[in-house]
């Protein structure tokens, strides 16, 4: 069973958050697990590469943003939102409430209309 | 007199805020700034290479945090709050606040003792 690294609570930086969050695809990834449930990368993938998804979720979980638990050869991801919730109070649910609202989601961050007009998305 | 691009309020988008203020001394700029005044490059930059922080305002600039007014051979930097306000309501405040909260800011951002330690300030 493989092991990830994942930062302690107190060593999760603000600006390692945000340059998580700082993605059209990871906000949406984000978004889609607000739901405090467990999803494997597949169910979050849509039509995302493998190993972009891969990418993506490392991301994430290097920053503190997200919890992997390996099951078996299966790996489940979620939001660690009591640790997140404890270090920056109110922060996450507030960059998620405005994504939501903005229409960051699993299926649609890539394919929002506004996308191809405005350059949203680009992760610079 | 030199004209810089600045995004239109509605073309800002919530990837580009969050990929501007994920690097420690870009946060440390924000944190400088949010007391509403203008100020010179010189004057945020502290001991940074002046190429070093042109590239940092650039980035703040092109993603719709920071306003650069030219005058004469100087160009003052202030951060667009009221914009920032209208478009994501609260949200500048409250990343400001956590920041500040966590040390950020314009003559410390890469100087704090945790930085050696913990990692923080990497752009990623």
């Amino acid at each position: 069973m493989r092991r990830y690294f994942h930062p302690e609570t107190a060593d999760i930086q603000l600006p390692a958050v945000l340059f998580a969050l700082s993605d059209a695809t990871r906000l949406g990834i984000a978004v889609a697990l607000s739901d405090g449930k467990e999803r494997t990368a597949g169910e979050l993938g849509g039509g995302i590469a493998k190993s972009t998804m891969t990418h993506h979720l490392k991301i994430l979980r290097e920053a503190g943003v997200l919890y992997v638990r390996s099951e078996g050869t299966r790996c489940y991801n979620s939001l660690r939102l009591a640790d997140l919730e404890s270090r920056y109070p109110g922060l996450l649910d507030h960059l998620l409430g405005v994504a939501t609202r903005d229409g960051y989601g699993p299926a649609d961050a890539r394919h929002r209309p506004s996308d191809a007009v405005t350059g949203a998305g680009r992760s610079a």
